[in-house]
């Protein structure tokens, strides 16, 4: 499994010289900038959005900025291995494409594409609630590959345990529970475009297809019906820490929570059984103002020991974001927007694209660090800001 | 009174969706680019200028920046409630009107437009002193809604206790005594253009229809004249606490001092027995390089303890902003500038709008952070720049 | 003398109103960009142009804006001196032009006209060795007001003497020694351009007018000849602090040293008998990389002590700067290039303008802080960067 | 010696003053935007390209921009010696040309015209494996004058050997052996050009001249085939410290490490008995988010104390740069990217030019901060950021 990596930097460096048209870009932080030009403003909109002034999202990407790397030299890293274990799952890579909803917006084959793309890459899919593709179709096109389910809890318990059992049916491995999101986050451009997908029927795959959401319909229900009836459902603003008892005993997935910034948080997760946490700001989508993602996470890894795994999402972008996650204290990485830039440029290509940016990236920073393992990855290799001494006199 | 800003919420994202032409920014930090495209020179000016080069108002923005919210997740928000209760009275939200004076320059029915629209998004209306409409018209459009008065001291004592004697027949049932602006500030785009409103008899309302003031005038005074009567009252560069006593002793409406940055000056104005403090640069408007407002809050908080109401100015543009406020120890805040430019931009329905965005925001951004009530808001909410800990290691 | 920026003050408002073409700018952070319109690419290049890459330049402003202003209110501001008194003259405002070379490379009045422009906003001259025209041209044109001498201490120790000599004869009343230029400063501006203006005879005129300089000349001199006998003699670098007591012995002018940085040499200037320091960086020209100056100041202050004064100039430009330097331990401040700029656009009156919109701002923020006095304004007024105060938890 | 640059000073300063078109800028900072107008994109994408997204290379501009000198003031720096020794061998200045490899990709001339033109301004040159012209050629084109070999250690020990004794041979005096680029670094300017030089035949030329590497060749062998056997033996990912001793074995030259930034590396080459290092990343080229060079260097000269000469490269631009990196520790600077600009933007006189350039910001530097020699320069001359005092009070 360790060899693919280095496939993936030697094809981009010599495939890459006999060009390709169109090409998307490698560095992965300019992919916003080209789905600027191609996709509706609606589309660019949705999927680019921030919440408020978008305070959060720049704060994500500061966050990582401001951590430097101190490599180390000579340690022979000719043999690299880029796998990691979770959940008893051996994965290639510390690195999951995010769950990401609807969408269809940008490009009409959606997840089944952006799970195509990631199987090509060795990345597995956490897969949303919100998909505009059903989760057994997803599942289908991911293959034999490691897939989760993310879970956005409906108020009718009844059709949130119907998608608990069809994620279990269809072989998804772990349960990502959203809970930053009782509500819509205040998103300018959706607002401002008046513009929500899941009105215009896209997202609601996995509702529509759900025998106990479909029993809940009035007889004759037309599009709008169906609309409003998620409309409903949908979110749940009532949830509290009481409520998980309910879904642990629903199902023996591994649990994670997602969208835990704040560690006496993270401590009341682990008190309710909690199998794992992503620490994440919904890409900084939700609560404007809301800190980085990557600022919260040494304090959570710190409030929850090893007790379980910590991942992390909100900001990640390059190869070596993912190093520096890392060795805050995480075990791997969600990785969300930039793939949705390549399925919206390129499809199913485009995503397996940025993805071996990604991970080529990540094999080289490897390389340069002195490291041959994700395991050899800790706060050693973290500089802070600034010189890291000063000369006596000063 | 709890259900309106959950209303506000569902009727922007519903309605939002059906298109509205012309549309409003809802990004309230982007409403100053909208307007400066709408306004003459001049007006935007005068409404957007600031004090010197504009760094304190550089700094009131980067002040609410700096802190980032530290969110709590499933604490069951789906009721919220955003009132809170000012010198007895129960307020719907913790967002009041600033005073702004002469807003005829930026709309033809000036503050009766705004009081209407601020009256349709259920918030107080602070009126100014330099109103272009008269304190007793401004009070019929607030109807039945609460409305404090913004007193600028006339050098003219005689003057001063008319205004205060007719704020309080008309209902107005708080003074709001600006301290800041024992001159005019030096405001290079007014001067530039060479415009100052009130030597164009815009903001001059309420002396121009006091029989106190109009008793001053010469038999037979024409409008030049009338302005370089007002211009010789208006300002009062020779107040001192000591003055205090006299205003004291004239009303037995609260007194709230509005300018307040040094922590010493929010002591000496306990001892002269003010009621309430509002923490503010004037905006930026009067000296640059002032300190932030939000950056002068926490201590003048500290030197008054809980013994009055603290307010801010200075700086509001945002929900999360309020939060963030109220969590360094505000009870409340006064918003100004964005619904002055939602007035330029669609009169009384521009300031609703803007309200409602403002409001949507609070409201979510409680719903986000875990709080079910204003009260809930502390300074637990609060992460200080940089990451929550740092590895072991580093 | 108070009385005159209290006119100042009125004058700027009320007759701004009354409009004036062309109109220079009132906030005078803006005039580089306003002249840098108007000007030759070479001379605004000599003027506005910096060491290297600029960034002392940017420093010196970065330092003003870093510190805040905490104002105090209600303290009878309606009387207010802008007065000091430096070597036991009184002067009208903390503000003296600084000494500017060559100033005819932008208007053909060059240092006469800034003189008169000077004069009419009551703002004493630093006249410059390096003068378009001679010292006593100057010191006629400056009437019965205070001036002072700039001296570039030639290498030629006679004709040294002779400037001073001059100096004295023409009622200049202190001496300022520039020390922060053994060698001229490395400016891409002028060096892109191939121009140093003294090349083309601009800022000689104290050399050519002088006898003893011309007795130096071999018979016949034509210009070039005059030019490199100039350059022979202008730059002294192997100046050391020995050198000063010839200057002490030869005259009974104060001496000020122009260019202290380092606390040290200022605590060396002490024991060398200095009467006064000028804490500067040459506004960035000399050295790229230097401290701000406002950096530097309050340690040099703190290395004198109240011995003698300490004037600040590099990186002043607006009234609240003024403050700002003397909040943190100068007497007085030099202000230099932005009354370039006012010669450059409109020759004297342009010089008068600025330095009237300087004053006018620098007694406003005096009325604004709640001082009535130069000697009112201290470090009580600086508020450091960030919240005054944190609240208890964080 | 010490008098050359004294000369490049008034040369540069007079005959600026004749012009010379076309002129190459004088500011070394802005190199870089003249040469993006001249290149061709792959061209400058290979010259100017970082590792991915650049933050190093910003990391290592604004680690030098954060500290400022504090210059003193006179102490006669009339006569002053730029000169320094290293290895037993006195240099004019502590300035070398830092190893770059496929010059031809940016001028036909490539090395020989750097070496004719850094010979012409008196600064020797490490010469890049990598180079396009052997390294005799280069040998040759350098003269009489010092030259240092940069050693990429080929995965086949033989070439590796073949190429020090060719480099001995040839009069080179120092190996400086690369750590930091166990692999290419994920650039993404050459990805997106899919354009690497050394794929094109630039920069193989001292192993296409090599008898060691020919005889490893197949008969017959294409150019193709060259380049694959290149490719195959020129990174070696399994260097490690051990293979040290063999190279020690191998050469009396002094060897240098260059890619260091962890002191706990500096102190294992101190262990291997390596003669020298070079604090470096590379430029921002191989690891994005690396710590800036200059940051990491006072950490490594405290690792080693005075055993062995300490350089650094990665960001300097200037000559106040230099200064600043001999304060903090280092014994000279290797100079890149911008004589590579005056390569392709003028050849062998342009690479003169910013050379020139260089020193002569350099030498004004030492008399404008006090120093007569490079021994002056310590970190006495250093001032943190922001103020070197505070007032009492604040």
């Amino acid at each position: 499994m360790g060899s693919a990596p280095a496939d993936l930097v030697r094809t981009i460096y010599v495939d890459g010289s006999e060009g390709r048209t169109p090409r998307l870009p490698t560095d992965l932080t300019t992919l916003e900038d080209a789905a600027a030009k191609e996709l509706t403003a609606t589309a660019f909109g949705y999927v680019s959005g921030n919440a408020g002034a978008g305070a959060t999202s720049r704060a994500n990407r500061l966050a990582f900025d401001r951590w430097r790397l101190l490599p180390r030299m000579l340690r022979n890293t000719a043999a690299r291995d880029l796998s990691v274990s979770l959940f008893g799952q051996r994965l290639p890579s510390p690195v999951l494409l995010a769950p990401v909803g609807a969408q269809s917006v940008v490009h009409p084959e959606g997840e089944l594409a952006s799970a195509r793309g990631a199987g090509d890459a060795g990345v597995p899919v956490v897969l949303s609630t919100a998909a505009s593709h059903t989760l057994e179709d997803v599942a289908e096109a991911t293959g034999d590959r490691p897939r989760w389910f993310q879970l956005y809890w409906p108020s009718d318990r009844t059709v949130a345990e119907s998608l608990v059992r069809r994620a279990e049916a269809a072989g998804y491995t772990a349960l990502v529970v959203t809970v930053d999101a009782p509500a819509f986050g205040y998103r300018p451009a959706d607002l401002d475009h008046g513009y929500l997908p899941f009105l215009h029927g896209a997202g609601i795959a996995n509702f529509t297809s759900d025998p106990v959401f479909r029993a809940g319909l009035p007889d004759g229900a037309d599009h709008a019906a169906v609309v409003a009836h998620w409309a409903r459902i949908f979110a749940n603003p009532s949830l509290a820490w009481d409520n998980l008892a309910w879904l642990r005993s629903l199902t023996r997935l591994p649990i994670l929570l997602k969208g835990i910034l704040h560690p006496d948080d993270a401590r009341l997760a682990m008190q309710h059984g909690v199998d794992g946490l992503v620490v994440s700001n919904h890409g900084g989508r939700q609560l404007d103002g809301a800190v980085a993602a990557l600022d919260a996470l040494p304090a959570v890894r710190a409030a929850v020991g090893d007790a379980v795994p910590v991942l992390l999402d909100s900001g990640v972008r390059t190869g070596t974001d993912v190093v520096k996650a890392l060795a805050l204290g995480a075990d791997a990485v969600l990785y969300g927007r930039p793939y949705l830039y390549g399925l919206a440029l390129d499809g199913e290509r485009g995503v397996t694209h940025v993805l071996r940016c990604l991970l080529a990236e990540l094999d080289l920073a490897l390389a340069l660090t002195g490291c041959t393992s994700i395991d050899d990855i800790g706060p050693g290799l973290l500089a802070p800001p600034g010189p890291l001494a000063t000369p006596a006199h000063s």
